[in-house]
C-alpha cells in the first residue's frame, strides 16, 4: 500500500491533474470519481488504477471483478485526500489514454453538427459545453489551440461523462480548418452582437458548425469574416451577452429542436 | 491614504467579501471592477468607495465628478492587490447597500415572470442564471434559504451588473411561498426527468414561475409535488441531465420565444 505523497506514482498523478504540458507528453490524464471512473473502465481507458484502502476493502467484496482486470495500486486514505483534486474524494482514480480524431474525420461524414470553439478559457463553462453538446447531438467539438486543456480535472469533472463520447480535435490554425470544412459543405453558423438573423429565425443546414468565442471577447474577427451567417440571440433588459455556455446551449436546443420538429 | 492591510476599513472590506453572516448583519456587500462600481454608483447604491492609488491618480483628471460625490478611500497599489477577490484587480471597489424585494411585489402583477431557484449552491452557475434571467424578461428571482448567497463575490461578479436590475427575495418557507403565489394565478412549471411534457411543447401562462433545482439533487419531491406541470428538456445520447444554468436558459429562452412569436 503507498503510504507516502512522495511515492512516484502519487508524485506523477499529481502532475498529471496540474499540468497540460505533462498530459500532452504522456497522452494521458486523470478521471476521478466512481462513475466516471467506471465510464472510462467500461471503455478500456484505464492504464492504471489508484483506491483508497477505504474504497479497495468496499470493492473486494461488491465489486471483484473490475479490480480483477484493473492494474491497480492501493492508497491509504490519507494520502488519497491529499491528491485528489475534489474536496469530497470518492476513493479512486484512474490514469487514462486521451484519445483524439482529425477534422477530417469530423466533416467527412453526410451529416455533422460541429462546435467550433475559440479561446475557451474557463473549465467549468468548457466542460458545460461539452455535456450540452452531447445532449443536442453534436458530433464533434474542434478547439483552437489557445483554448484550456479538455483534459485539466475541472473540465472533466464538468462533463458528467461526456467528454468519453463527444469527440473533440485541436487545431493550430483555427481559421484555416473553418476554410477546409466549408470546401465540404459545412455552413458556418456564429453568435454576433452584429448578427443580422435571431438565432430561431434561421433553416440550419444538415451539415452545419457553430461558433463559440472567448468568454469575454467575443469572437475575433478574423473567425467572424470566416462565418456564413453571423446570427443574434435577442436579450431583454440591459444584458449585453450571454455566458458563453449558456448561448451555445441556446443555439443548440434550437437546432436540436427544429430536428426535432422535423422528424 | 491607507497602506496597511490591518486598517480596521480594510478587515471590514474582507469580512463581507468572505462572511455572508457578516454580508446579511450589515445589509451590505462589495462590487469589484468598473463597470460594476460604476452600475452601482450610478443608481446611488455605494455607501463607501476604495481605490486604488493607481485608478484613483486617473480619476483625479477622467472622472473627477464621480469622486466629487462619492464617500472614498485610497489605498496604496499593494494592499488593493491583496485584498481584492480578482486576479486581475482594476482598483475600485464599493461597498453597497443590499436591496431586497418581497414575494407579494412579485405576485401582484399582471405578468409575472418569476424564477423560483432551490438550493442552488455554485456561485457562478448562479451569477449565470441571473445573467439569464435578466435577458429573457425574468421579473423576480425566489430563492429557498440553503442557496448560496446572492452577495458573493462570485455571485456577483458572474451576473455582469443583472444583479443590480433582476429583483431577488430568499424565502424560509420555499413550497409555501410556491403555494401562496399559485393562489394568485401563478402557474408553476418544473424541469424534471419525469416531465410528460417537452419543454418546447407547452403553452407558458402569461403568470408562470419556474423551478430549477439543485445541481446535483435536482428539484425535491416536496417541491416537485406542487408544481402544476413537469416539463422534460429531450437530450441525446448518455445525457443524463444538463448544468442548472443551461437547463434554466433552454427553458426561459423558448418561453422568451413564444412570448417574441406572439408579439
Amino acid at each position: 500500500m503507498i503510504s507516502s505523497a512522495n511515492n512516484a506514482q502519487i508524485k506523477n498523478i499529481n502532475k498529471l491533474l496540474k499540468s497540460a504540458k505533462e498530459r500532452r507528453e504522456t497522452g494521458s490524464f486523470v478521471v476521478e470519481g466512481i462513475k466516471m471512473f467506471e465510464e472510462a473502465r467500461k471503455l478500456g481507458l484505464i492504464r492504471k488504477a489508484f483506491f483508497s484502502d477505504e474504497l479497495h476493502e468496499e470493492w473486494k467484496i461488491v465489486n471483484k471483478e473490475a479490480l480483477n482486470e484493473l492494474d491497480y495500486e492501493v492508497v491509504t486514505d490519507k494520502v488519497f485526500r491529499e491528491i485528489a483534486d475534489t474536496v469530497t474524494p470518492q476513493g479512486v482514480m484512474g490514469v487514462c489514454s486521451v484519445k483524439s480524431c482529425t477534422i477530417e474525420e469530423f466533416i467527412s461524414k453526410p451529416a455533422c453538427r460541429l462546435l467550433f470553439l475559440e479561446d475557451i478559457r474557463d473549465p467549468g463553462n468548457f466542460g458545460t459545453m461539452i455535456r450540452t453538446a452531447e445532449g443536442t447531438g453534436v458530433t464533434g467539438i474542434v478547439l483552437s489551440k489557445e483554448s484550456v486543456d479538455i483534459y485539466n480535472p475541472k473540465v472533466v469533472r464538468s462533463t458528467m461523462g461526456s467528454i468519453f463520447r463527444v469527440p473533440h480535435v485541436y487545431v493550430d490554425d483555427f481559421p484555416g480548418t473553418i476554410r477546409k470544412a466549408q470546401l465540404e459543405g459545412v455552413i458556418f453558423y456564429a453568435t454576433h452582437l452584429n448578427g443580422n438573423q435571431e438565432y430561431d429565425n434561421v433553416d440550419y443546414a444538415k451539415k452545419a458548425a457553430f461558433i463559440v468565442g472567448n468568454e469575454a471577447r467575443g469572437i475575433s474577427d478574423a473567425v467572424a469574416e470566416k462565418a456564413d451567417q453571423l446570427i443574434r440571440i435577442p436579450m431583454c433588459g440591459q444584458v449585453e451577452s450571454l455566458n458563453a455556455a449558456v448561448a451555445a446551449a441556446v443555439m443548440l436546443y434550437e437546432v436540436y429542436r427544429q430536428e426535432r420538429r422535423e422528424n
